[in-house]
């Protein structure tokens, strides 16, 4: 028993993470549509107190993709089968292509996460009802996930706008794209699907920051 | 009559291409998916010797989008509502967004326009019957149209490639634009929506070009 003691502490002692060698790299996320729900949009759109279930885990600690989907209708049209991410939060929040935002009918609204004053509403539908938002439906901002530590080391401050650029037949360089330095954060670089085939970006695609 | 062929005179004088004054910007013509088909395509599409219905010109001389539209099938789904531009060329060609190639379930290949050995495969679907194609499906290379006195005046070459910039809350640069210089071009920069959505492009954009 103690040995497996010792290999663990070694094992451990090798993981900490001020010993991991730091690159100047930063992996890339691709986001499709998705949203983040209420506990009070839960509870109308799938039933009182239900609780929504953990598909996978998602990059940034705590977050997850759940198995549960809506529909969400705008006065165009409807985007069926828009994958819920937990865990609920305190607001509803929408986040759709811009391309969805012509299919929808509904104002494209370039936004970070949370920031969703004087952003437009959609109704959502679920197994159990339907849910109106007055607010809450936003196109993301490109971002860049990461701790206070890291920022520091890339000489960069929360809230800060920053050019990647990506290589490749359709390589070229997004501007505007907000350091989001937070605690509990997981180093990425969120962009969507639009953005990602625009450039030619897949998963594993690593960029690095140019200010 | 003498005073009209006068005034038209004059307004040909005017309207003189040498006359206008030249600027360094080129307006952004933005592709959403479509077709070009063949005779053969149309015929079995639509019928025996079937002509396609011309419903606005396009900004490259001679080129229209028609009335008629198809679907796509390919092994992992279908879209339909695909617009056919004409006039009717002598290889079937379709044109799709990367995000398509996932719908689809093909692989995306990134070409320009006419270049279609080794590119995947489809099946058309039209009113009066279907056709498979086995190959012309292309994700296009974003592109600038133009004549060759223009490639001088920008001084570029056929098939060069440049770089251009986009300013905006989702500014950026796109590299690897193909220039294509030929004989009746209308002078416009393609991309797809894809591309535009991704750096915040709207219809009425101009660019210019960096090397």
């Amino acid at each position: 028993m103690e040995d497996y003691e010792a290999i663990l502490n070694a094992i451990m002692a090798h993981l900490n993470p001020n010993d991991i060698p730091k690159t100047d790299t930063i992996p890339v996320g691709i986001s499709n549509r998705h949203i983040h729900l209420s506990q009070s949009a839960v509870n109308k759109l799938f039933g009182s107190n239900y609780q929504l279930t953990k598909l996978k885990d998602l990059s940034q600690p705590g977050q997850y993709a759940c198995k549960e989907c809506v529909t969400i209708c705008g006065p165009k049209g409807v985007i069926e089968k828009v994958r819920i991410l937990g865990p609920v939060r305190s607001e509803t929040q929408v986040e759709i292509l811009q391309s969805d935002t012509f299919k929808l009918g509904v104002k494209g609204t370039l936004r970070l996460s949370g920031d969703l004053a004087n952003t437009p509403g959609i109704t959502l539908i679920g197994p159990e009802g339907s849910y109106e938002i007055s607010q809450g439906v936003i196109v993301a901002k490109r971002h860049i996930h990461m701790l206070p530590q890291d920022a520091e080391r890339f000489e960069v401050s929360d809230g800060q706008m920053v050019t990647i650029d990506f290589a490749g037949d359709r390589g070229g360089s997004l501007n505007n794209v907000v350091i989001r330095a937070t605690a509990n954060s997981g180093l990425e670089c969120h962009i969507d699907t639009e953005e990602a085939n625009a450039l030619g970006v897949t998963p594993g695609t690593t960029i690095k920051i140019r200010k």
